[in-house]
């Protein structure tokens, strides 16, 4: 397979990395050259030669997301026989561009690899990024059988697991469950800035947890929120109605007032919250699992944490997930080790036994 | 110290259970005297003897927030000589109905320990609950010296860091760091509620951390947010509007219009959840420490995360954190392993040479 790859950030070498591990033929440009000859110096592909005609199998545009469609419009018409795809979060819009300026959608399939890093930039680039992760594709009826079967083995040659869905469902669902979340994280932790250092000490894991993804790029970011304005505005519009009944409800309850109907909107909101909550599935993609915990306190002393972990390895006991909490003001972590509810005892035996104090 | 706890749920067990291992004089009651018979049963204290005049030198009042201020006044009255406290989430609302109740505001030292569980009640009580948990104390002007050193002693010996702030500034700061993270949190959860299957397969970690805490319960909640309505309003209403103001500057872009001004608008939304998020404190209440990162692809088999904990613990390396992240539709997962910079290098080319793939 011949795959030329348009833009080697951290997608674009990412993806040159697994398919040159793959055996293709990986060819890579950038509109700003040193980085397209500092990813050819990492192992993601080859620089044409100047007097070589490629024809390329495969062009993946992955340029930021505001220049991703001029640079699918060019790839069109400079390779006629090329299929071309586009690795941005947002799909609909590219789409619209693409196909306002006349170009041939027949051999054009959108496409979202569900996978970032906190870095960007050639050098932060894996050939493992993709693994296990969801990687959209996004025919439309002109796009060819052919092309689509062409971008989905691609995508799986890097690693992930492909799903199939049209460009504006996938915009839909991008927005709830990616865009609309990152804007509320930004925004609940940009209130902490007027906050005093007392006032902030109070965190606890759950702010932690609910604000992580605020330390996000505000560049990158801008570019994908306006690429989908249409579908984060829907879900937007929604969340602050939510926001602002709860808010409205509230106001009602000031001064100690007794108004039923409020409460029933408090508590309504939380419970929804409940059952979208209970919608996320739980690893591979399938039902969320019901997992047992065993809490176990770690002192916070040099080689406590691997001393556990050796004892665990040891016990023996196959462990589903692993999560480490830290208290306030205190030497101590609280570990917390997901087991199948038939071994919580067993391990809870065998940890006491070497020592751990056991939570609960 | 002989302390009297009102009300046997999870705080009020978990401090029973505390206090007595700590050598206290525990006295249990609750409004259902078979929820105090299990809790003085799971070792948190003992049950009056009928003939017996207590004397307690603090009351702890740990019922429920709505009824929280009328069990103060009541034991402010029935001992004329203890010290009283509280354990609600919220403290101006209880103060303010203590206050209009006429009782004596001398004895009366409101306080609120950052701890809890996903579940309630005497049986999920824990001696250790506060191990290491911030509890706040929050005296007024009129509050003697004396009870307020009795309520940090007995915060302190139930394992807790205290610390002290008004409670008008405790209640805004739990509007900020607890009461509308919450909120955002379940409505951006809430949203799913609306998606088709292959919408919520999407679902990456970042919304994982978002809305964990959107499995909380509704009705406990809406005690909090309703007994906090003026801070929490306060704090919604600013989310509000930057979230609206971000849905302007999208609705400004719709269409692909060319309009810098909303561009910047996105981008100091997303740039002050950066600024915000950056003032969380990192373990032990500090600042945030920087950590360096080895990642490891860990196959989804039994034993395989039991044998990676071996070999880091037979590494002997320090770890500051681990967390395990789950990829979609794919056999492993992805173990985040925190380490000091130094170290980074030593432990990931352990971790090869024992045959692990590291990520990046």
């Amino acid at each position: 397979m011949r795959v030329h790859v348009v833009g080697t950030g951290l997608i674009g070498t990412s993806l040159g990395l697994a398919l040159t591990r793959h055996g293709d033929d990986v060819t890579l440009e950038d509109a700003v050259p040193t980085h397209a000859a500092l990813a050819r110096d990492l192992g993601a592909g080859r620089l044409p030669a100047a007097e070589e005609s490629l024809e390329p199998d495969l062009v993946v545009v992955a340029a930021p997301p505001d220049v991703t469609a001029g640079c699918v419009v060019a790839a069109l018409a400079r390779w006629p026989h090329a299929a071309v795809t586009d690795v941005a979060s947002v799909k609909g819009s590219v789409l619209a561009a693409v196909r306002s300026a006349g170009a041939p959608l027949a051999r054009y399939c959108g496409s979202h690899p569900m996978a970032g890093r906190e870095r960007a930039g050639a050098v932060s680039g894996r050939h493992d990024l993709f693994d296990g992760r969801a990687w959209v594709v996004t025919p439309t009826a002109e796009t060819l059988p052919e092309v689509t079967a062409l971008v989905t083995d691609v995508a799986r040659a890097a690693g992930a697991a492909v799903r199939e869905l049209p460009p504006e469902e996938h915009d839909r669902a991008v927005a709830a469950v990616s865009h609309v979340p990152q804007l509320a994280a930004s925004l609940v932790a940009a209130r902490l800035q007027d906050l005093d250092d007392g006032a902030v000490a109070l965190a606890g894991q759950g702010l932690r947890d609910v604000t992580r993804i605020a330390a996000s790029d505000p560049h990158l970011w801008t570019q994908i929120l306006a690429g989908n304005a249409v579908a984060v505005r829907a879900v937007l519009r929604a969340l602050v109605d939510d926001l602002s009944a709860v808010g409205e409800a509230l106001e009602s309850l000031e001064g100690g007032g007794d108004a039923p109907g409020a409460r029933g909107t408090i508590a309504r909101a939380i419970a929804a919250g409940n059952a979208g909550q209970a919608r996320i599935p739980g690893k591979h993609g399938g039902a969320s699992t019901a997992y047992a915990t065993v809490r176990v306190l770690v002192p916070d002393e040099p080689g406590q944490l691997g001393r556990l972990f050796a004892d665990i390895g040891a016990i023996g006991t196959n462990i589903e997930e692993f999560h480490l909490d830290h208290g306030l003001g205190q030497q101590f972590g609280l570990a917390e080790v997901d087991v199948s509810p038939a071994a919580v005892a067993g391990l809870a035996e065998a940890l006491a036994e070497r020592g751990w104090r056991l939570h609960g």
